[in-house]
């Protein structure tokens, strides 16, 4: 936990696809209070005119993310700020374009592998 | 709010892609009474192929929301009639082939931009 | 219902999506309990680099399933574990590479086409 969708503009090199999805994880990880091998991400490249944030210019980025219900909007806002700052430190994604979505779900929504669910055992 | 992702075949002109988000989009200010400029939208093309709406012949359109819990089930049957109405009107997709879901959160779940939790603020 | 994501590698011949996205299908309906022809599905193929399990070795393969509240947890995992078998008996899926994700929603979130909310009418 949790799944991160990560869609982003698909002109990007390959690299700064990695670095995004570095960072979210780490962000993820020490502000919402994961296991630090929690790292389960979908990246998603699209071309910049199918992703519509209003009509603010430059790229969008959005992350969608889907974890057990649980953290407290303390941890989420933390999240948010702390994700928003260190990619535009680190890869100068403008905190302006950056959306989050969070959707919650329960215990036994999740299977991490081996066609069990990990919460329930 | 809400996000919302598109998918569709992708055989379409460019054009037809900002058709159908264009009207998504209004109809989804008009019918479920969000601010004019809450646009925010993901548009996924794919293979007609990977897109499946049991035995139904034509390409498929799934619509698939993300939005605060609070819109009543009269408004979203609005939205939903609506919504197929005018696809049918303006670009003709077949009413028969459109797919919505919707999936709610709450206020903690929602960053716009600027690391912030804006309707926590 | 219910609506499902599947995300896989994108070096597959085309008649392996298919096959997975019949057996995902066939499972869901008998482990479930859906109607046999409830089928609506999203196959989204990727380069591997941008889906992530950890540090899996092997090509990831996720579902995200969202659905109307009512299954049990026995009912869930009842599919997690016949999805995982039968991917690898059938397509030689390893079960340790196959993440599952539930979101559910509600009676008025469902428009199945038509512009109707069939499940309020």
């Amino acid at each position: 936990m949790p799944l991160v969708t990560i869609t982003a503009a698909d002109h990007y090199p390959q690299e700064w696809y990695r670095q995004v999805a570095d960072i979210v994880n780490e962000v993820v990880i020490e502000t919402l209070d994961f296991p630090v091998d929690d790292r389960y991400q979908i990246i998603q490249a699209l071309p910049a005119e199918r992703i519509e944030l209003q009509t603010r210019s430059g790229d969008a980025l959005i992350l969608q993310l889907t974890m057990r219900s649980g953290r407290s909007s303390t941890a989420k806002q933390h999240f948010y700020k702390k994700v928003a700052e260190t990619l535009e430190q680190k890869v100068d994604v403008d905190p302006a374009n950056l959306m989050i979505v969070i959707t919650e779900n329960k215990d036994a929504d999740w299977s991490f592998g081996d066609g069990k669910a990990q919460f329930l055992v």
